[in-house]
Parts: structure tokens; sequence; C-alpha cells
């Protein structure tokens, strides 16, 4: 595996959210044992389309000032910002489908949470950028993450059943990883 | 139309959320004029089935423990909370198909949230149970309300494609909306 800059999966702290919520939640997304075999499956048809994936996603963000503008100092974009966050996305999209919900997984997901935040935003690629992405538009993505990968899923030639059932695990993975990287944006107690 | 108790549309304070950072949103779940259309079909096709659709749903809450919590105290479930709460949210499968996203919709919705949240949770109903509904399953609950509302969508009778329009519709109706209600929740600036 070629080494990604910044990319510290299992070298991160503790996350504040316990296994046991994380099966709550699991449960409240009805995320079963299903879904992880349609995810590895996910897994085998994404691999080798994580570019075009990007392509089409950084194409929205691109596309779209309000969004551009977290990549962005004084209204210019950071292209060494953004190819930087574009590798560790792309290895995300398989960490999502192939890593087991375990520990290590749920310390890297608040990781990513206060990257998304203040408390490291920028610190990662050593960038001056906008200084937290909002956290309306950390949710607002689970619609166009999990809407546009079905197309993908159906690319490898599955019948329409096995590409519904890889993009319900799809979706309810998506939602719940944002549950999780939202974390830092949420009053104390409240989460 | 008969009158529900506590359901107070159109006569609530103004939302802290405005109608730009609303289109902003709107833009990034990419919700257009032809979502409006097929909500409204939605609303024609759901009309007389927000009674099953609530049984479904008030099932799953009733199934889980975790869930339940919210509408009980010392373990003990309210059930007239629980039917008080329920003539609202059939009222509300409607308001998301049909009602415009204007002002007073905006404003309807951070009263919602309010009431999730502990800033007003329990006063509509002058109930005592939970004093907060955790942020986390407000998100959670995205997946299993866009997901359930599928075979009702496909009760009368439309083709494949209108039915997949209504239902993307929805999803990302639901998206706004659970974004909308997890306002309070969050800490100030970082929304
Ligand atoms: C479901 C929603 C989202 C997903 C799946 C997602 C995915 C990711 C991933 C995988 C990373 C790299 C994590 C790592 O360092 O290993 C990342 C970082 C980043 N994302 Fe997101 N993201 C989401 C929401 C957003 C939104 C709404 C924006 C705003 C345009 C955004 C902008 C960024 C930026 C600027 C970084 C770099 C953060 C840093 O400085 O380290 N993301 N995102
Ligand atoms: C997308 C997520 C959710 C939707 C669409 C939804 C829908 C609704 C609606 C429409 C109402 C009535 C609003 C009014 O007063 O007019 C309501 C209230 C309520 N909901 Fe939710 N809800 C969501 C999340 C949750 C969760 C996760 C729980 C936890 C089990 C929950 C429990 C309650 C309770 C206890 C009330 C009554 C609040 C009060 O005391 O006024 N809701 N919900």
């Amino acid at each position: 595996m070629k080494t990604i800059q910044g990319y510290d999966y299992g070298k991160v702290a503790t996350s504040p959210v316990s296994l046991q919520e994380l099966d709550l939640l699991k449960k409240t997304v009805l995320f079963t044992a299903e879904d992880e075999k349609y995810l590895r499956l996910a897994g085998e048809v994404l691999q080798d389309q994580t570019s075009q994936v990007l392509d089409l996603w950084y194409g929205f963000v691109g596309n779209n000032e309000h969004l551009l503008y977290y990549f962005s100092k004084d209204g210019q974009p950071n292209q060494k910002y953004l190819a930087a966050v574009r590798e560790r996305f792309e290895q995300w999209i398989l960490d999502l489908c192939n890593r087991p919900y375990d520990q290590e997984w749920l310390n890297y997901q608040h990781e990513i949470a206060l990257r998304h935040h203040s408390t490291k935003k920028n610190q990662t690629d050593h960038v001056d950028a906008a200084p937290i992405i909002h956290y309306r538009y950390i949710v607002a993505f689970i619609y166009p993450i999990t809407a546009t990968i079905k197309s993908f899923l159906a690319n490898k030639g599955h019948d329409a059943e096995t590409v519904d059932k890889m993009y319900h695990a799809w979706f309810k993975a998506v939602t719940l990883t944002a549950i999780l990287w939202t974390y830092p944006y949420v009053h104390k107690g409240e989460f």
C-alpha cells in the first residue's frame, strides 16, 4: 500500500464515543451483518473506481462557491490542500467498505471529525484555509455522497437487487460516520 | 382540517437560520424545483397512508428500548405522550410534502428542533419524560425515515422511475429538516 500523507489510521487518540454507543447507533440505522457483507462487496466494486468517484465529488465542490470556500483562503482555492485531502478521501471510501467498525475505526472517525472542526482543521496539511467546516454541510453531504454512489455500484454487472443492497449498506454507513464526525460541534452532554 | 393539539404551525418564533442559508443547504442536497414537484406527488400518494406509516415507525421505536426511553419516565412509556406526538408526526409527513419551504416553514422547523431539545421538550404535551432527545439519534433517523417510505410511495401504481424520484425528493427533504432540527444542539457559530 502506498503511503498517504496525513493518513493516520491506527495512530490516533481514543474516540469519546464508546463501542456500546456505536452498537445502539447501528441498531438505529438498521445496520446488520448483512450490511457488512454488502459493504465488502461494494469495496470490491469501488476498488478501481475511487478516482472517478472523487472526480465527481470534487466537481460538485468546485462548482459550489460555498463549499470550495472551505479549501480556500481569501477566495483562492488551495490546490495543494485539495490534492492532499483527495488521496485520504479515496482511501476513506475503501475503509468505509472494508474496515471492521471496531475501536480503531471509531478512533479514526473521531480524528476525521476533529479535522473538519476548528480543533484540527488545516493542521495535517499545514495549510492556511477556512478555520472550520460548518456543521450543517457535513450532515447535508449524506445526500450527495449517498445518491451519487449508486451508478458506480452498478458498474460491475451486479443485478439490481444486489446493487440496491450495496447502496443501502453504504447509506447506513455514511449516516453513521457523518454522526461520528459531528461530535466536536455538539454541546457537551447533548450528543 | 381537524385541530391537532400542540400543532402550532404559523404561530411560532422566527428561526435563527435565514432563507439565504436554507438556499445554500438546498443546493448542497441538490434540492431543485423538480423535487418540489415530486414531493407534491408524494403528498398525494401518502395522504391516506400516514396512519400506516406511523404504525411502522412507532413499531420501530417501541421495539427499541433506547428510543422508547425518550417517551418514558422511569422505564414507563407515556401512552398519552406517544398518542399526542403521533398526530403531529402524521401532519408533519403532509407538511414536508405540501408546504412551501418559506419563512413560516423554517420557523416551524426551529420550533420542532426546540421540542426535541431540552429547551422545550415535554412542554407542549405537559408530560414528564426524558429531558432531551440525544443529538445522535436525530441524524440517525434519516436512514429509517427515508428507507421505509419507499414501499408506501410505490403503493399507488406509479412506475419505478416516478417512485424513485419521489423517494429522492423525500430523502433530500428529510436531510434538510434533520439539519434544521439539530440547530439547538450545536455550538454557537459552528452550525
Ligand atoms: C459526509 C460528509 C463528508 C465526507 C464523507 C467527507 C470526507 C472527508 C475525508 C475522508 C477527509 C480526509 C480525512 C483524513 O484526514 O483522513 C476529509 C477532509 C476534509 N473535508 Fe470532508 N467530508 C465530508 C464533509 C465535508 C464538507 C461538507 C466539506 C466542505 C466543503 C468538507 C471538506 C473537507 C476538508 C477541507 C478536509 C480537510 C480537513 C483538514 O484540514 O484536515 N468535508 N473529508
Ligand atoms: C429525522 C428524525 C425525526 C423526525 C422526522 C421526527 C419527527 C417528529 C415530529 C414531526 C414531531 C412533532 C413535532 C411537533 O410538535 O409538531 C416529533 C416530536 C417528538 N419526537 Fe421526533 N423526529 C425525529 C427524531 C426523533 C428521535 C430520534 C426521537 C427519539 C426517540 C424522537 C422522539 C420524539 C419525541 C419524544 C417528540 C415529542 C417532543 C415534545 O416533547 O414536544 N424524534 N418528532
